[in-house]
């Protein structure tokens, strides 16, 4: 792995040193106040080892990575019912646009636009309190990374509570359909928490793992879910995972991936790799423009990319 | 190759016997015509072998899978300034919708639609007589294939002239943004016509190995394009391939695929091989139903799905 | 006045006669339980004289024909600086849609859809608590129809909150872009209590005079509003007051009418009558059946369209 | 009418002497050719008489304000047929938009949008030759305005036919949900030719005196359709026939009225006066911006509005 480390390094100290990072998101102050110009990331290996560099430990707002991690857990709860309640195809449209959500009667189109989101988060909820979904997301994801130390900023939680008017509008435009089973208070807040957590993207890059190894921690390790729906949630990043940006991502990266506005992106190499890196400026389409950039050339380098070497 | 002889032959023996194939397309006579019980399955391998069953060798319509080979030459022709005709982003929407069109200023979300198709072939026209075009992609497809005898079906061109009002429609329309450069008649006369290639599942496997072995007909055989080109395609075709179920197939199937009206379905394995399926009867997004149970079937037992194995 | 009693006379005694009234809405059960065959008319005329028939003198739920009554207000408090909150062209769509209010940035497209009369009736707030509100619309509503025992049927309003998931996410999703001055709560809490306002046709009527009168309670009466002001508002009825069918309702009925869920309608024929109808059976656009069809026949028989005797 | 002859002519100076006129459609070399600062006004009363000013008797292609003519003759045709065909709502969008015509399966929504113009061009040819279909519509102008010098510009007309890619995908787009019983070519050319009908202001109002009268060219006069239908083709002016801005000219002017890009507007004022206005800079909304200030200022100061005196 000696290339590989010569690579990461080599990309960091490239990424540090431009200047074209995008903007950092602003609509809530616990994220606007973050550093544009930190950049971390993190690899994690078959082997077990994690090649990782800059600021690879630092914690950040995971956001809409998390979604991954509930749609895990829905998908275990639900199993294909939960296809009822959610689409699989690309949205076509900014990520929490309600245009569609109107025409196809509040039925989100896949699980990682916004209104998707919320709908997995009530099937995660089932019927209990956010209190008791939350511990259990808390603790799949830190089960997945091997680390306690995993938290929700409860700071951020809030200032998404007190300015998500948009997400309280879809919240209850789906309640208008009768789409959510739990009051629309209970989903918020479930979802504003979970977006909430903070992960460093070597913690984030290990709770990955299943995702490259068809739902083990490694080749041969313990099995989080089925290979099968590793694929699928695979697939899922793959034509979903960036916003209104995705058919981009998957032509220049070539890789599942998930990104966040806190501009973090958890990418998958099947059988290779899981990927974590963090870069606070974002494109207009809402991902990290320099951790966009350095997944692409890493893919390129280690011919990663699944669509060929 | 023991096993995927056998396994071709069992996933022939068994879609032939199944009921549950869909309607065939019938906006067109030509194509309603065509007998739904038809069935041809064909895999190229990366040493040169062809595994292939059923009606294996009758010719049929390509349809949009021609859109595969025009986004390729395309490509060729322009390079990168190929997308600011027309986007990489899944649609949203059916397939020959106009409203995404409307509302994004007569530029197409990706070459696959119909709309973004005919901006490809507006490309590959690039001021010549559609005769012209049209001796240029069926050139590249007979090289691809390596087989001359392949022809385009004038009587379905002929046919969809005159009753493809939409797509009129849509030339019209981008006409009236500029997004053309050629007369609306020469780009839907050339569009038609390579619409209705006809090729059998063994001579549309040969013609799309480029696409899985990096941009070559194999491994070390001759380059057609370069690998980050064919890396493109591919996941053009992973996110927008199958029209509004591009999700769907990508999550079941795990493979880039094109497919097309007439039944059949192009897939790619990157590195291991290229597949064509033809089954005639349509889901309801206007997929080969059989065809794409059949890949979905094939990938799953040959772990060639590019989510993991 | 002979005829025209003799003619309301008649009206009330077919439509009372008639099945296919469509059907009550049902979406609370306060309006649900209300007996179908209800039918009232009152038309009040320039002399003073009120001739009315039926159900006249029973209270019902004015619900959006109440948007009036805030709209005539909120022109009071801000003139023509309202019309930076909200536009004055016909939707063009179904009356609660989300669609057009995201395409627009959250400014609704005439103050009688449900986002527009949020907006006004933010305007009407302006700053206040919902109470001081509620108490200056129903007494403006009571000073115009010389009437102080209006009310607001609290349980109406209280019904409506708990399921009113669509405009809960309404009035969110205008937030979201900065529409509302006040809470999001405050302004839905008094939107839902004044559409529970309960009126009877009489009562509606008198209340609907200054539109007949350019503005006065009678030609020669006491002023409410301004002429011009008067007028604007029939504008803003007829091209707008019907839902989605407010150009069926001028093409068949030819003149100015707000409608509500209630089954009620208030109409004006400027200089001639102000006429409320109420028949709690709706079509599919959600407007009274037989009070529009009561109202064409009363405007035929009398020659009252405003597009030509 | 010595008041309305100083109105008159006190607008038509005040007119003339603005420079805030909008900007000339540019679309077409014919129409961009005329000269910004023509202005005329012709009023026709019922007595007869006609009070003029201005550029009053200069030529001007009518454009959009020829529907009104050929939905007149459908209208006699088809009787409520053409209702199946078209809809009578406002279309809340820009006027040749395909959005709203993909959402509701190419039946557009109202008569004096592209759409619906082009099925009732249609609903006149009627199965034949546009040459004869052309003939009758210019008869019956003609006639209405008792002038057989009215003419159509045939140079204007074929530069539309170059230059009109988006009216040929409306009318395939129409064909492709079979909306047009003619060719597509055939409705094409008729409309382009009866748009390019060219009248001065005097013929225009005369020609619309049926509005005014019932039907009639005067109060008592010959009669050219029935009172209701006049009626109804007022209602589908006023709430459709100035575009994306036929609220705010309900709301302003009170009057029923179409506007064409040519920067004419007839409008009628029941009972009183067929107006006809020129004026060939338009607003954003693409009507004539001095000709809809003309004539809210007449409306205002003679009391002509249809919403009150």
């Amino acid at each position: 792995m000696a290339d590989l480390n010569r690579l990461v390094e080599a990309l960091v100290a490239d990424m540090r040193a431009r200047e074209d990072r995008g903007a950092v998101a602003s609509y809530i102050p616990e994220l606007a106040h973050v550093d544009a110009k930190k950049f971390g990331l993190a690899i994690a290996l078959p082997d077990g080892e994690v090649v990782a560099s800059g600021d690879c430990d630092e914690p950040f707002s995971i956001q809409s990575i998390s979604k991954i991690f509930t749609l895990t857990l829905a998908l275990g709860k639900q199993g294909d019912q939960l296809w009822t309640r959610v689409g699989r195809e690309p949205s076509g449209n900014p990520f929490n646009s309600i245009v569609q959500l109107e025409a196809e009667s509040g039925r989100p189109r896949n699980p990682f636009i916004n209104a998707g989101a919320l709908a997995v988060t009530d099937a995660v909820l089932s019927g209990r309190k956010p209190r008791e979904a939350l511990a259990e997301i808390l603790g799949f994801i830190r089960m997945a990374a091997e680390d306690e130390a995993i938290f929700i900023d409860k700071s951020v939680a809030q200032s998404e509570k007190s300015t998500g008017f948009r997400n309280i509008a879809l919240a209850n435009f789906m309640k208008s359909f009768a789409r959510l089973d739990s009051p629309a208070d209970y989903v918020l807040g479930t979802y504003f928490h979970h977006c909430a957590i903070a992960m460093s993207c070597r913690q984030l890059a290990l709770a990955g793992r299943f995702l490259a190894h068809s739902g083990r921690v490694s080749p041969k390790g313990a099995r989080l879910v089925s290979g099968v729906r590793a694929r699928r949630i695979n697939a899922l990043m793959l034509t979903c995972g960036c916003y209104d940006a995705s058919g981009d991502f998957a032509f220049r990266v070539g890789l599942p991936g998930k990104s966040g506005v806190g501009g973090g992106i958890l990418a998958s190499a099947p059988g290779r790799a899981s990927i974590a890196v963090w870069s606070p400026g974002l494109d207009a389409a809402g991902n990290s423009r320099l951790g966009a950039l350095a997944l692409e050339r890493l893919a390129r380098e280690m011919r990663w990319s699944i669509f060929g070497g």
